[in-house]
């Protein structure tokens, strides 16, 4: 099944398309920019997804759900929003087809036009303020402390599965606050789950941050966001979270009536991760031989290859292999017995390889005899020291939960010492080149703080200030383009 | 909180109306026949998603997601589909927008058409089975058991909430098998899971069945659905269940070779509920004093309220309702404790009683010195027998459970028999015009089999047969209009 599977070091690019579509995470559709996730895939977004939603309940959270529609003149309302956001939307113009007369099938009825357009969500701050002008009248309303799960429509022109699409999957939270400093609580809050979700469950470090104005989103005062290195040096932005000071309550005319008698204007917050979560979970772990997945993501944590040649033997196998599962499970791990009679031993094995499965146990014939099984781990390579180990099959299923976590752990480690690894100071515009060309990474330097120095740096390296970590140590520099003076250094690199 | 909802006796259809919005369950959104889910209405929706998605897995199902969009030529593929499908559907024509030039906001950028449009997807048939086709070539690959949750539009001029909107939330299973029996024996099986989860968690019975070749799915060879009977006396179907037989097959193209050699086409299903389930929920159940929610979907089984009138005496009793809470948690019951202090305990009745809390306990000062507590059921309406009792502290939290239980069965009896009282059989035209407009619900009578008498019946006395139901007993007579001779009865109803 690996067979075929581009080398990350030939093609990096081409390693991760073909790895989306062979371990059957997801396809292109016939629809441009649209994906299909396919079961495998999904069923790993579904665990994300279950994660994320118990953490943002466990913090006080609801769900709910709003219009997939936006009327066209509500992104024209908050002033920055409009201009600095995509205007790449799917615009819905009418609202009826009608048979061809000629027969040949639909067409679209001209009679059915909308008198206002509308739009197909790209994100829903303006649908939801202006519903919550109704929902808020006084500070005994506040907070709100909502989250929706929706599909959202960017139009794209260049897409790559999970990473760009124009339709993707995402969770959006939309909070509203009595003050300023509730919301920017909210916002900070809601990156330490986003940051605790990546490191804890998808084993990827991640740097918190804040992005420059270039780099803020559209009607938002600061962007939080945690950035990911992938294993070609290049950054992700895994997530953000928006606080939006007074901006959405204004354009929507949100006011409250405060405890001491007076009217002011709602705080807001916004924060988001999508399916490119996906994209970055692929791109951080996974190696020549296919995806490596973290056992707390992994919808099948523990395979089981039967060995043997005739249906007796077959026979026996299996029922040992039973009693395993049956003890696995009841340990609440998931375990896929693959006793397909369609394909050879090596076969499966590369297939499962392919897919990521964190753990593979292989039982013969003979090994019941000397009640020993084969465990072999996913996240250390085929042939490197510890990937392969012999255990009795009496220990084999209570060893396995610690296993998981130590492959949990490893996985984690290896991506944290790479971006350790990939952290590099640049103190010259020389250097700084020379870094994102010969090692990539982030490059950590100093900068005027200007749009305009980070426009121009942008145009020449393709580089962008991914963050200004949080907490950041300021110490006195100059400007690695413009030379003038700067009070802390800024994480460069060029990115998804 | 519950003044001014309307008796269900004066207005049937305002009470609906308000007591959705009442309760916080959902309301209209600025975008014509689009609802608002709100945070309390979707955490009952999530209940439902919860436990139907656990029986589709349970059943072998995975889930997976396709893009929103269909090409609009897509749907002239399958003949049946595009002549019977509602034709009204969002149709999108173009992907950009761009700042006015007079700066009043953004209009719709003309060079930005796409050459085919896209239709927000009323149901995916057509962009799964062109799916199918790829993934399809051998028996080997089938079964193909996935379903989908998403969201779809119809666009409609006349919306209820939950029971009729343009946009609404949905499962649709899509299932591709080698044979037609196993095809069947699908259908059958998701209909059974819908009967089993409308029966058992919302407490709904319904009738099982076969819809007529006027009311069948567009597309469709049967169409299996469940009835339920509304409080007003009208039927709601609740869930429909599709054998496609090979006809999408055949329009997309999907054929595999069979294990003897041969190529035959895929024998397909789909099946699906919506929103729609909260419709049938709110109307099936509630009273004139707001919701009442079945235990097993109410997300506050159990609400605690204090009764006191200094700070110190709540604080007493605060103390012994965390021990309650604390015990009925661990039972795996959700609570809340009502402490609001802005609010009186009678309007904390009102407000918990509108909105379907299966059981309120309230405890004061006094109550803690008796060692007592007042434990109220919402299933029985106040002041009639067994709605209030009064029970010992130390036994209140290990009580719960069963009477939850007793609760769940209650409300399911006492839907069962309305409905019982509301099945009539009709031997004459005149009778069972009669039984409509004087009782509703379910008449059961003889029909001739043909779509035109149907259809005069149906202009006639807006009644449509509304199934044929599962196991039907044969019976020779002679159809109530055409007086034609008939083999057995069929349901009619007034429908939602």
């Amino acid at each position: 099944m690996s067979k075929g599977l581009t080398k990350r070091s030939e093609d990096y690019s081409a390693w991760y398309n073909e790895l989306v579509k062979k371990a059957d995470l997801a396809e292109h559709s016939p629809i441009k920019g649209c994906m299909i996730i396919k079961p495998y895939g999904y069923s790993i977004w579904e665990k994300m997804q279950a994660e994320l939603d118990r953490m943002f309940k466990a913090t006080g959270h609801s769900n709910a759900y709003f219009p997939i529609f936006i009327p066209k003149s509500y992104l024209s309302k908050e002033a920055k929003h409009v201009e600095g956001f995509a205007k790449e939307c799917a615009v819905v113009t009418h609202y009826r087809l009608k048979n061809a007369e000629d027969g040949s099938g639909v067409i679209v009825d001209p009679d059915a036009k909308l008198d206002e357009e509308l739009i197909v969500r790209p994100t829903s701050e303006t649908v939801i303020w202006n519903t919550y002008k109704s929902w808020i009248q006084s500070y005994r309303d506040l907070p709100i402390l909502l989250n929706q799960w929706a599909n959202v429509v960017r139009w794209e022109m260049r897409t790559r599965l999970f990473l760009r699409t124009t339709e993707f999957l995402w969770q959006e939270g939309h909070t509203a606050h009595a003050t300023r400093q509730e919301a920017i609580q909210e916002t900070e809050q809601m990156l330490d789950v986003y940051a605790d979700f990546a490191e804890r469950c998808m084993a990827l470090p991640v740097i918190k941050g804040i992005k420059t104005p270039n780099e803020r989103f559209a009607g938002a005062e600061e962007t939080y966001c945690i950035e990911a290195l992938m294993q070609d040096g290049k950054a992700l932005q895994a997530g953000t979270s928006h606080f939006l000071g007074q901006n959405f309550a204004q354009a929507f005319d949100v006011k409250f009536a405060t405890k001491e008698g007076g009217l002011e204007y709602v705080w807001g917050t916004s924060w988001g991760v999508s399916t490119r979560l996906m994209g970055a979970l692929i791109m951080a772990h996974s190696d020549d031989n296919g995806l490596v997945l973290p056992p707390k993501l992994a919808p099948i944590q523990v395979v089981i290859v039967p060995i043997y040649r005739t249906d007796e033997e077959l026979e026996r196998v299996s029922q040992k292999v039973q009693e395993i599962k049956k003890d696995l499970e009841a340990l609440n791990i998931s375990v896929k017995y693959d006793d397909r009679d369609t394909y050879k031993p090596g076969f499966k094995f590369a297939d499962w390889e392919l897919k990521g499965v964190p753990v593979r146990l292989a039982l013969g014939a003979r090994d019941l005899e000397n009640n020993s099984i084969e465990v072999v781990r996913r996240d250390i390579e085929r042939g490197e020291e510890g990937a392969k180990q012999i255990v009795s099959i009496d220990e084999v299923a209570g060893m396995v939960p610690a296993l998981l976590d130590e492959i949990q752990t490893n996985i984690y480690q290896k991506a944290l010492q790479y971006r350790r690894d990939n952290i590099t100071t640049a103190n010259s515009y020389e250097d700084f080149k020379r870094i994102l060309d010969e090692k990539g990474g982030f490059v950590s330097a100093h900068w005027d703080g200007t749009p305009e120095t980070e426009d121009k740096i942008k145009e020449e390296t393709k580089a962008t200030i991914r963050c200004i970590p949080l907490g950041n140590e300021l110490e006195d520099g100059t400007c690695i383009y413009s030379g003038k003076p700067s009070t802390q250094r800024v994480l460069f690199a060029r990115a998804y």
